[in-house]
């Protein structure tokens, strides 16, 4: 068997995430059946670097998987896309270490969120970006998103820090804030993220944006260590998995 | 009855065009339905500043509608966007002139056709642009759109010159391609187009910037006057009608 790395983007909107689940397609369901015929008579199993909720996109979510075949990237690539629909395709393909772990050796991953900050939202925006009417203040929210950097405690933003097995302390490497015109972009970087961690940032971002809580509430909030309401997740659609990096 | 004027923007993916259609819905059918309480009981008619094909999209496009009531721009827009899909959106809206004319008081208009010129599109841009895996040379594009500008008989650039009930004689104001990484933008304002102009144009521009065809040609074929297979229509998903202006 030989190892095979991809690059694939989706959009996320009709699919039940990344993984497979018992109602919904699954991300990783459709990837699998596109590779069936490459893979048989073996089975096909995708080992993607991280997951995604149901709804939410990707531009570089990597992933791993064994084929007795030998092909090109580009073969692999154009094999892959002829049998995938338009919503999930491969962007990059080629062969790779034999024990290459797209999970396991992943040293750091960037996640964007995206924000529509007007009135109306523009009708092709809407499935790409979270629909935020109340003013926000960009330079507040700056201002908070670096109180996330560094190794934290992050149970305050996990969605369900009992289900983390180990530990609930990450690495941020860096949040920034970007803003054009009616358009803020939230871009966060670390080794890992907890369950629905980076749409509780952005929820968060967003509550420091309007005025509902400070800059400074992100370290207290932080260090509480407690998940509660004041909290809220940010909707699944603006989070786009931008790229995970290795060694 | 009061006169309004909306500035509306869509998402053409499912729709039949702007106009009513015997098969399939159209923008016009939406917005007059939407707009039905606030008008009754007289009948809800909107008229659009120009047509749009089925599957072409809309960030500017101006109506004009009568109605008794009175509402302000905010009641207006509120109004229309809680009964509207959020494929369609009304941006703003106002009370106009009695004798303003969405479509002969129009003083140029703007579209945009956006291209994705890579080998993989990316799926949140597969409904929002054309595209096209060879590689195109913007600069060649850029010099061939040049050609365009100005006062000419665009026959050779309608799909249906016959149905053209004046003259096919048009002014173009100006024709940019702006290029970003894959992204290509075609930029194309205008005193008014011919039936599927600006889709015909971006094709053409498509196989200048293939090296099929070269930047003279543009003049050439607008010189002959006569709709060919030369001219490809560019698919309608790269579509924006962007904006309208008046006096």
């Amino acid at each position: 068997m030989r190892r095979y790395r991809l690059t694939v983007a989706y959009d996320g909107t009709d699919f039940a995430g990344w993984q497979m689940q018992p109602n919904g397609l699954s991300i990783q369901q459709v990837l699998e059946e596109a590779a069936r015929p490459l893979v048989a008579p073996a089975t096909c199993r995708m080992h993607g670097s991280g997951r995604t909720d149901a709804g939410v996109h990707a531009r570089g979510q990597v992933v791993h998987f064994d084929m007795p075949r030998e092909m090109t990237p580009v073969q692999l690539r154009r094999a892959l896309n002829g049998r995938l629909p338009p919503a999930i395709q491969v962007l990059e393909a080629a062969e790779t270490a034999a024990d290459f772990d797209a999970r396991r050796h992943a040293l750091g991953r960037e996640y964007r969120y995206f924000i529509w900050n007007g009135e109306v939202m523009p009708p092709e925006r809407r499935l790409y970006a979270a629909h935020v009417r109340r003013p926000l203040d960009p330079a507040r929210m700056c201002e908070a998103a670096a109180r996330f950097v560094g190794r934290h405690d992050f149970a305050a933003f996990s969605a369900n820090p009992q289900r983390e097995q180990l530990s609930t302390v990450r690495e941020v490497f860096g949040v920034q804030v970007l803003a054009d015109g009616p358009e803020i972009e939230i871009r966060v970087s670390g080794e890992g993220f907890l369950y629905k961690m980076v749409r509780s940032m952005a929820g968060f971002l967003m509550a420091v944006g309007s005025g509902h809580e400070t800059p400074e509430s992100v370290s207290e909030v932080i260090a509480s260590g407690q998940r509660t309401a004041r909290v809220e997740t940010a909707p699944a659609q603006g989070l786009f998995f931008w790229r995970v990096w290795y060694d």
